[in-house]
């Protein structure tokens, strides 16, 4: 088979989050914190994750024959199928912190990695793939931007008492068309394989934008963000991901469903949105979503707050929820994040915010609406013992949202442990579930005689609670994996034991699976495992990830 | 069998909308339209409906043998099973216009009633009924206001090549309790069976609300509300019913299942509360709900404008919805809706609005909260075309929202037919719809002769949409019910045909059945089969509704 591809190379380089040019080293102030507060040992020998080509990693050898590559060409054209390394590494894996020390060990490691990468541009192809997968036992795990965090991009080759004889990614960046814009309605639909600023920018061109801005925004898609259950940084004016969704393109091994009724609302029945949104590829791959958009607004206003402590703005911001002043973001850092600030990059630990709780807020909307929801929000957070600290932390705050996840890889570099994890709860159950996953991560890192740092925010409210956020950095102690392993099993067990979700909005993947039953009961597992048994009888849609085949 | 029980014999009468005392003689302007508008006439020699007697019409045979009886009340109590018809008739039928019509046809007709009355009081006692019809091949109809106006409570002894030997209803009022209040975070549980006024007053100890305000409120359950996706007249500012369900608590016949993760939002996966809601009996038996509740508002504030036509209206509110000025209500009628107001009774046709479309508005809140939405909501409608008629209206119709459905069954002793249906469309399909709508009925209605009042309102308005809420009153011409039911099946098929939902909230029941694979799909069906297939393998639950059991 001819080796010439056209399918486009993942931003992303495989081994990082974001590309080479994002990777910052990191500043001098941070490396003394690093060293001093937290014994963080660099080698110097070491070779940046960056630097590392792809030739240098071993990936899994390629099991598909010269008669499969030729199918899946006649399906989806040659040009579409590629078996190289440069394609198949990029789609091995997420971009957990798990991911990331995979790539870190070493050529003798073998990652196994999907043996090829497939590009269909059309229902009717993707359900060839599927058809032709399910009766030769390949497993597919569908590909989006590549952004998970929990393993739902492992290539697994068994679940349960299944096994696979080969795995293929399939890329979705053929779907990136704009279409059926309603102006009026406020409705769009985009194909499954647009990043969030491909979306933003065809929509800008009719005065429209879709206002979701995860962490992981500039790679993740459309059909990521549905079939994960994102949510973004503006969720509080305007939703959850799956709050927007209006209706999902679903391409199953038994054929294409449709999922969202014809209205706004209805009243016929389950809403078959809400299995296939979350269903992270278990039961088929989403191809395109019908989204509620917004008209860009025309204001944006800005103002941050401190709060003396973490339980009094965590209050303030559940009477901003429950009354209903309606800013577009909200969120509060706790003691610890408010004076580290590690979004500001290599200013970490250089913080001049003053001292307390920060808190951002913005407004969006018409002039008249963002100045009234600014006013009562501002009045209500005055009066619950906040203090305005002007709007340049809020927009300083705007700038950096994305850069976070890049400082990772050069923590990692560093010989630092770092990595996120979140989680939600009532505002009654707020003190409790923080003190049980700070307890967790501190049992678990601090124990071989580190200090871990760990940083708590609330970046998404409800009427009824909010999200937790938590970004952990610690020494590497021993083998980095197995030391996460460790602290990532003690915290789920703590949320799962004190009313947190395992997830509000990383999602399940493998990673998170084990928990599943704790989440959702063994009858729960039983109604989704019937649910993709008659969507997916041979079991091939991304094994491993969400559910399993069960017994 | 000992046939004293406790069972208490549900409020509404069985052959009306509300109770005998209820019951409102039409009044003589409104007698005189009817006749010389629409052609009605009276038979002066009928009884009127709230005169029936029990005894004066005919029950299907109870199948039950004594075995069956005794082993129900082994599992519930002797105290809570009854075969009495006073018992089983008004759990025989729902509330839509046929299920009227059909009580009206004579004692030679025999009505199909459940065989026997279960009132189990806990999940296990539930569980336990479920098993042992699966066992035995009897149909289960879970009851809870009886409210349905969709044939959500027909008893069916097929589905399919599925036959029952027999059917039970099985009542929900001992589930009758409040627990689990957490005001801080704005949680409750309240049991299935609590109808809409008992569980405001459980809350109101607490100085909580829920704030759902269907037209059944006086009757219908919080289960009930649960499963038929329920959407009440506040709905703008509280959100339908399922935007208010944290967890629901299903005995299904393979186990109990509580549904709804720990947490406000979560990203573990699909989200089977959006399962559960809708189901109508098919799946399971919803026993208890754990709702998002609200202070009890400090201040209601009301104001009524008139629009010159229905489209501006329409405009405007569509403008409030998107620009999010926050009202608590916001309905706008139709030009012939606004000048019949049926909704205040015995006035019908006498009414001194002034011209154009009425749309009615609320705000509830703080006092300064409700202060700011009401000034921003009305500034913003002034701007696109409403003229303000004061607070008079809005407050007369809040005092008579729950009066309209009464009036049917004098219509219908009139000799009127009278039905109401609903759907939701987006803004941009607004005119299509209802025009295909009002066509339709006109077509099927109009055909015999006689001229059919149309009346339609807006009572749900969501970013990318709203409702439309048909009023239908026409004079019975030959068998009315199958006059309906031509009209009904025509209709439905111009809301299939013109982007419409089937029902936005009265839900599917036996009624919109065969029009479910036009509203989800085959293969949707076919997922909905699967879920149905694993809780209830053996097809007992409410058989007929819904979904049916399929291929």
């Amino acid at each position: 088979m001819n080796t010439v591809s056209s399918v486009p190379v993942p931003p992303m380089k495989f081994n990082l989050w974001g590309t080479v040019d994002e990777a910052k080293p990191l500043g001098d102030s941070t490396r003394s914190m690093l060293g001093t507060l937290m014994g963080v040992r660099e080698d110097p020998s070491a070779t940046a994750a960056k630097d590392v080509p792809v030739t240098a990693v071993t990936l899994s050898p390629v099991r598909l024959g010269e008669d499969d590559l030729q199918a899946f060409a006649r399906i989806v054209g040659e040009a579409h199928v590629s078996v190289d390394d440069d394609q198949r590494a990029p789609r091995a894996r997420g971009k957990s912190s798990l991911d990331l020390l995979e790539w870190r060990a070493g050529a003798a490691h073998v990652v196994s990695a999907p043996d090829a990468v497939l590009a269909p541009g059309t229902d009717a192809e993707v359900l060839a793939v599927l058809e032709f997968c399910s009766a030769e036992g390949i497993a597919v795990v569908p590909f989006g931007g590549g952004t998970s965090v929990v393993g739902g991009l492992t290539p697994a080759d068994t679940d349960g008492e299944r096994t696979f004889r080969a795995v293929v990614s399939l890329d979705l960046a053929r779907f990136d068309e704009l279409t059926d814009v309603d102006s009026e309605s406020g409705l769009a639909t985009l194909g499954a394989g647009l990043t969030g600023p491909a979306a933003e920018l065809l929509l800008a061109d009719h005065g429209l934008q879709i206002g979701h801005y995860p962490q992981s925004f500039p790679y993740a898609t459309i059909g990521g963000y549905a079939v994960t259950r994102s949510s973004g940084q503006n969720s509080a004016g305007y939703g959850r991901f799956d709050d927007m969704v209006r209706e999902l393109t679903l391409v199953t091994p038994a054929g294409v469903m449709t999922v969202g009724h014809a209205s706004p609302a209805s009243a016929a029945g389950p809403d078959l949105r809400e299995l296939v949104m979350g269903s992270e590829g278990a039961f088929g791959v989403v191809t395109r979503v019908r989204l509620r958009v917004h008209p860009v607004p025309q204001v944006k206003r800005y103002e941050a707050f401190t709060f003396p402590d973490f339980a009094t703005g965590v209050a303030a911001l559940r009477a901003v929820k429950q009354t209903g002043t309606g800013p577009t973001v909200i969120r509060l850092s706790d003691e610890i994040e408010s004076s580290i600030n590690l979004s500001s990059g290599d200013k970490a630990g250089e913080s001049t915010a003053p001292p307390g709780c920060m808190c951002i807020t913005m407004y969006e909307g018409t002039e008249a609406h963002a100045a009234s929801r600014h006013t009562e929000t501002r009045e209500l957070l005055l009066s619950l013992g906040a203090t305005s600290v002007g709007e340049e932390p809020a927009r300083h705050w705007e700038q950096g949202r994305f850069n976070a996840p890049v400082l990772r890889d050069s923590l990692l570099d560093s010989g630092a442990l770092c990595e996120t994890l979140e989680t939600c709860t009532d505002w009654s159950n707020v003190p409790r579930l923080k003190k049980a996953v700070g307890e967790a991560l501190a049992d678990t890192l601090n124990s071989s005689g580190t200090m871990a740092l760990i940083m708590c925010h609330v970046s998404h409210v409800y009427a009824e609670g909010c999200s937790l956020y938590f970004t952990v950095v610690a020494a590497q102690k021993g083998d980095p994996v197995a030391q996460w392993r460790r602290a990532k099993t003690a915290v789920t067990r703590a949320l799962t034991e004190n009313g947190g979700t395992v997830t509000h909005h990383h999602a399940v993947g493998a990673d998170h699976r084990p928990f599943m039953a704790a989440e959702i009961g063994e009858l729960g597992l039983e109604v989704l495992r019937a649910v993709k048994n008659r969507l997916d009888p041979a079991g091939v849609m991304n094994p491993g990830t969400l559910i399993g085949a069960g017994a």
